[in-house]
């Protein structure tokens, strides 16, 4: 019999009303003869709330460490209770169903606590128990060390549970979210955006990296290496007076090889968690680059773009890069403390940027791809202050107020527009 | 070094304050070397959401069976919170902390989910962390089943669990409440009302049955078996500049051999969860009253006081039973499904009662205790309507209007109001 994940988010989550419409699509699923295991968030906004309890319980200004272990027993609860839900209300629809907690699968994690990365899942026993015709339901986000403390995997790391388990269980992954699937830019940006039947792995991978937040990066780097076969569909729908789900819309993830269609480019993204700084008068010594860099990598400082030119200065160079927006504080002060040991004259920091990035897998065989997102850009008067490529994207930085309007040409020049 | 379980219940664990405050008192047992295990209820109000949610999953009508293993999987999400909380707040106190949730003790219960009893706790690995100098912090009302499903003890069930944990540890257990101690009656029915210094497991458990609500009566009976003594005290106190607790007030609870001061009565208590059931003209087969409490025994309906009576009708008796006021028209409901196989004329339900009852270990050795009890209400002019009577406490029940004014009553014809 086929096994098949189904994963439902925060939203799906919210209320008793939502959970009974999951309930009806997991039932479409189970009434036509699959094996299913169900991975559910926590309602929405409950996490926000636990995390935001933790915070208060710990020190008045300093907060409470994500890496505390006993932050994951508290946030770890929220899943803990929908889980419990769905199976509840399943059972109420005459299944057979049952929750099955991380510690219990086990979800096997290390123990970075707060971002725990999952390390194996025996699949047996659940394996097992939905072969006697039991539908599983798993809290995402959660799983156990090898010595049985409870630890969580981030925000968003339902999403990284149900792909995991899919693996565990060599199934589909059904995601069902608040979107139909995965579009060739955010529609809220440009109504004709199109929704894309197919995306492989490395184009979904840069997307969810380049601000599409529709899947979460680590779930995506997990289906890839697993080759899982990930859907991402729309839990807005209701199954029919038979009990069957509408025609399967949504978005297949999935091998490259899998796709016929070859597009040059798949999708457009768009950024603002981006931060410009800038170290004016920099010493052209050598090391002096690999100085600046060291320091922010040991302060877990994540650098994306970096540019150098030459200063005005002689014997001096400018060194431009840039950091997620939050960091940008910390990475500034770091280099303030450091102007001596580093040697520079002045720093600049700007958050007033976006980075637009186009993606596809069509680029590694096609020429011309960066000359015809230079000229749109160039035709809408708009400058770019940095550029970062790899084989199958190209990213500009730019002014934050150009954002949307990149995007729109962007999409057009890659003819993506909807006919 | 002395080992300690303290216990705090949902009002004590109602906001992140009140946590820090029962913090500041577990570190000021910790401050003064004593190796501590905390017990927590969920935060107040919070059992009572899911168990509306578990409601709510269920079927419209039937709502879920409190039975259901899914349900404890919700329902012991509370205290999860609550002990990560605690066990964050202590850490950033200086103090070295961590939870333990009911599977990891382990805490090993039957199956009865929804109100498992606890059958183990091996108290080794709990006992080595505190010998390590960490503060345990233990999730009440949860446990978890040989084959690993999560259960818990049902309402009030952390009084159980603090217990239990302290007779695992071989040491005393404190439970903090919103009353600094066991009283003689309630004293907001009886402002002369006394705090009891110490009081017998025997009185208590006869007074947590008998309506007195500090304690529940499945903790007193557990302590009373495993010779656990137990101090009752206000969770409204507040260490001083130097971390040392006020001088400890309260009321031990232990063994009777250990109270110097015997009384005749120790306590008055009144409950108004009675109904009164009269089946009248019942046959005089000498098996007709067993078939009646066979047939509420099978439906688990619990009774407490029966008077029999000559019926006006020859070779009939009237049969009066009290239970439990929720029981009632349950109760009724199967007398008269019965009513041609039982053989009785008429059936009379009255909830307009109240059960009044004095209870002292005294009453052994000492005569009259009943003759004082029956001045006492005939000179307020209060009729009763049934006796029952054990080793150590006389009931009675009357009209329900009457209650407060024969609690006061009895409470000065015993000697116990306040000089």
């Amino acid at each position: 019999m086929t096994r098949l994940v189904m994963k439902f988010g925060g939203t799906s989550m919210g209320d008793l009303e939502r959970i009974r419409r999951a309930a009806r699509i997991v039932a479409a699923e189970a009434g036509r003869g699959r094996q299913v295991a169900v991975v559910v968030s926590a309602m929405a906004g409950k996490t926000n709330e636990l995390v935001a309890w933790t915070d208060g319980a710990g020190a008045p200004s300093a907060g409470v460490a994500l890496s505390d272990d006993e932050y994951d027993v508290v946030v770890a609860s929220g899943e803990q209770v929908t889980s419990g839900l769905l199976a509840l209300t399943l059972r109420n629809m005459g299944f057979k169903a049952r929750s099955w907690m991380g510690w219990q699968v086990p979800i096997l994690t290390d123990d970075a606590h707060g971002k725990a990365r999952i390390e194996d899942i025996p699949g047996d026993r659940l394996g097992a128990a939905m072969d006697a015709g039991e539908i599983a339901v798993i809290p995402g986000f959660q799983g156990v060390t090898a010595d049985g403390r409870i630890t969580t995997l981030g925000r968003g790391g339902s999403d990284t549970s149900a792909v995991a388990v899919a693996a565990a269980l060599d199934c589909l992954c059904d995601i069902y979210t608040d979107v139909d699937g995965v579009y060739t830019t955010d529609p809220r940006i440009e109504a004709k955006a199109r929704r894309l039947e197919r995306v492989s792995y490395e184009e979904m991978l840069e997307m969810a990296s380049l601000g599409a937040k529709v899947l979460q990066t680590r779930s995506v780097e997990l289906a890839m290496a697993k080759q899982v076969p990930v859907r991402v569909l729309s839990s807005f729908i209701e199954p029919d007076e038979y009990g069957n789900l509408p025609a399967a819309a949504g978005t297949l993830i999935c091998d490259e090889e899998e796709i016929v269609e070859k597009r040059i480019v798949s999708g457009v993204t768009m950024s603002r968690d981006e931060a410009r700084i800038a170290l004016l008068g920099l010493s052209d010594r050598t090391d002096a680059p690999a100085d600046v860099f060291t320091r922010l990598a040991e302060a877990n400082v994540n650098v994306d773009m970096i540019v150098q030119s030459q200063a005005r200065t002689e014997g001096a160079v400018n060194l431009t890069f840039t950091t997620g927006r939050r960091d940008a504080a910390r990475a500034a002060e770091l280099m303030k403390a450091a102007q001596n040991q580093i040697g520079f004259e002045e720093i600049r920091i700007d958050t007033d940027v976006a980075k637009v990035s186009v993606v596809g897998v069509g680029m590694r065989s096609h020429a011309g791809v960066a000359q015809t997102m230079f000229r749109a850009l160039a035709d809408k008067g708009i400058k770019f202050q940095a550029i970062s490529t790899s084989e199958i994207k190209i990213s500009v930085l730019i002014e934050d107020a150009y954002a949307e309007l990149a995007v729109r040409a962007l999409h057009s020049a890659y003819g993506l527009d909807a006919l």
